[in-house]
């Protein structure tokens, strides 16, 4: 496995620093999926309380990405990486800003979860059930392929955005349908849309962090190539 | 002025360096306006062929941000550098990273102009004329604070986005009523209101960027104080 390129250097310390640097992406990544399967969860259920705790638990997710960021910048002006050491850090850098947008989507599904409870109704809510297991499983599996540094991993999460946007459009299509054959329905279908918008862009974000782990592993910037070009890119060094 | 901290090497060559990054961020930066103004033109006039001039320039800002991103990272691991030309080189990858994401709603509005024109009629939009202006503002100036380096033009712009909020809850407010009082009306609505979230997410976008500038000069990452806790944070530098 590729990662372990992160204990190569004959300073131990600087072996360490990586090694926690990386573990930390990962908590952090650990704590944005649970917002997200928390927030997700609170939607479904119309659950205000879970919802609020999502919302305050956003900081910790904020104050993870300053620290990791700090720590990076740090390395870079004591360590002066080059290569691998330098993209490891850079795509970090990167790849806490989506996470940290990853937080902020679960915040806005929960506020929309508090918006909807002012309603006369306690509906629950399932339309928002299969896009929500496809995002999150994305972002699980864009933060295996950095744990792995698995670059087969990183390009199939890039294909399954296609998945998404059919699943959202769709979501779209039948919430409008709603509104239309009951214009009391708007102003709730609106809060549902929006849902769904947040679901539809963690989708990116998780294709985002694998470009990175891309990068990371193949030294190529790969965030603007088409599933085809991208495919022809990593293919030899699969 | 701040930026002649740039200019400050022995190595002629790296003073170069440092500078033409800097002017290519400021190219990329007047790319990306532009490319707002023509899509809110576009959309406001209903120019379809306008409108797919700013799809097709898009792949211009991507070009751009990959290539600046490239050689950040290829001076960082040449020059070794730190303090403030290390925090410049970050919070360029960054801002760049921000003005890539405008391009993107730029892209988005563009689309939506282009979906709109399918209807019956060839109406004109002018309903987020206030909206656009407020956001293109915003985004000049901190582009600006970034070509000055001034921190105080940058916490401006932090206190311009609650403006920018409220103009937009107005607009979905208005929507909502078009909404209900004729639901022919909602699939039209609801273009006007992607469009109008395009936007509102502009407005964010250059409150980042600004937020960097701040970094650039302070060295404090700022990026999620509240308002108050900005202006304590800069005020004993201004």
């Amino acid at each position: 496995m590729e990662n372990n390129k992160i204990g190569h250097h004959i300073s131990e310390q600087f072996n360490r620093e990586l090694e926690e640097i990386r573990n930390k992406v990962l908590t952090m990544g650990g704590l944005v999926e649970r917002q997200i399967n928390l927030a997700t969860q609170a939607f479904s259920q119309s659950d205000i309380e879970l919802a609020e705790t999502v919302i305050q638990q956003d900081n910790h997710v904020n104050d993870l990405e300053v620290e990791i960021d700090r720590e990076c910048i740090e390395i870079i002006a004591l360590r002066q990486p080059t290569a691998f050491d330098l993209r490891l850090l850079i795509s970090v850098i990167k790849t806490i800003n989506e996470l940290e947008r990853v937080g902020d989507q679960a915040k806005r599904i929960s506020q929309m979860t508090i918006h909807l409870s002012d309603g006369d109704n306690n509906d629950h809510y399932y339309e928002l059930q299969h896009i929500s297991e496809m995002v999150s499983a994305m972002l699980h599996d864009a933060l295996d392929s950095f744990a792995r540094m698995n670059i087969k991993e990183a390009a199939n999460i890039n294909q399954q955005i296609k998945s998404v946007n059919r699943e959202y459009q769709s979501i779209v299509r039948q919430l409008i349908t709603k509104m239309m054959e009951n214009p009391t329905n708007i102003s709730r279908s609106l809060d549902l849309l929006w849902a769904a918008r947040a679901l539809e862009r963690i989708g990116d974000h998780a294709c985002n962090i694998s470009q990175h782990v891309i990068y990371l592993v193949n030294g190529e910037d790969v965030h603007h190539l088409s599933t085809e070009e991208l495919n022809k890119k990593i293919e030899p060094k699969l």
